[in-house]
């Protein structure tokens, strides 16, 4: 049975939220090659995840050995989230693009998860490349919306794209590799025309087709 | 008389914060030119900005006019963020890396500032480029450290930084043109070795430099 970690992240928390939409899209055809697929919800939306505090940087950093139970206790929900991932074959990250980069409530997640001793170690024995990813073999699946358009490489607003390059950065926290990241990308969310109509047609098509890929995968 | 808006968002909060070390340099050196210059602090580190939600989305995009007391109360935070930047003619960022990109809590005070009518306009009649900044004329100074190296043009890490991209795509916010965007940086501090010496030795050099340089242009 595949396990898929479900990571919604828009503020909108309706059914105007198109990464949520696209989630559902995703899911309902993944459903039609397995129909008993485990979905483990993770809603940083409407539930943020809070920032890395003092506290939480000398617990992550302190031998689990030598961890006093306040130490213990600060990492908890960074454990609980790193356990979710453990869990998981795919992650299905539906992320509205916020000001060019990932919503905050999002990047309090990618700072809970990126944990030495879970999901990377650090040996400078390795030279200038230090970081291991701890866990592998997973695959990412962004499902995203934008409000303008031509962040692709190449694109109008390319150079301002620190959405993509800021998941794609921390993938191997996940266990993904580069070349197993997926995506399906709403534009022109603000100039609501045809473009955008468009676009939103194409994204749902895109994420079905991703889900009728990996699907037969995982069977 | 100037006046700096010093914004601090590392979750250190003692002095083995390099940021914070660096915006004290900055401000020290700024007052051998002008000892009365006026210093806004703004700690997102010590008190992080809570990331944007459903209700804090409707009230932005409803006409003042209209908005209830519940959504003015909403706002509140974001329009003194606001305020502090429209008072500021420096924006003195400290911001470490946190995992290829600003810490959450940083980005969580640029989702907050990030606000039509108050920071930008926007305007489909001006065709594929429909916002437009409202503020202008500041200066940003971003006093960064990282644990790695390397993530400058060219770099082995550049495909990774999400730091540099996603302040920059954010700089007309507050009201900075990207030529005065000004930057130092501390590089290799996992790696604790002379390199890292050098660098903070370097960084700290940088950083009085681009005060010395700024100081004069404001008296």
């Amino acid at each position: 049975m595949t396990t898929i970690l479900h990571i919604n992240s828009s503020a909108r928390i309706s059914d105007r939220s198109h990464t949520r939409k696209l989630g559902k899209t995703f899911l309902k055809q993944w459903k039609i090659h397995e129909p008993a697929v485990k979905v483990i919800d993770r809603d940083v939306g409407k539930n943020p995840i809070s920032p890395v505090d003092q506290d939480w940087i000398i617990a992550a950093f302190t031998d689990p050995e030598q961890r006093t139970h306040a130490m213990v206790d600060h990492l908890k929900t960074s454990d609980e989230l790193i356990d979710e991932i453990v869990a998981a074959d795919i992650i299905l990250m539906g992320a509205p693009m916020y000001n060019y980069g990932v919503p905050a409530a999002l990047k309090g997640w990618i700072d809970k998860v990126a944990r030495i001793g879970r999901t990377f170690s650090f040996d400078l024995a390795r030279g200038d490349i230090p970081i291991e990813a701890t866990l592998k073999d997973k695959v990412l699946v962004v499902l995203s919306s934008r409000g303008e358009f031509g962040f692709e490489p190449g694109g109008l607003r390319a150079h301002m794209n620190a959405f993509d390059i800021g998941i794609s950065a921390c993938a191997h926290y996940m266990g993904v590799a580069q070349e197993d990241i997926h995506s399906a990308v709403i534009e022109y969310q603000e100039f609501k025309d045809e473009r955008h109509e468009r676009s939103v047609v194409e994204a749902h098509a895109k994420t079905r087709s991703i889900a009728d890929t990996l699907a037969p995968l995982y069977q």
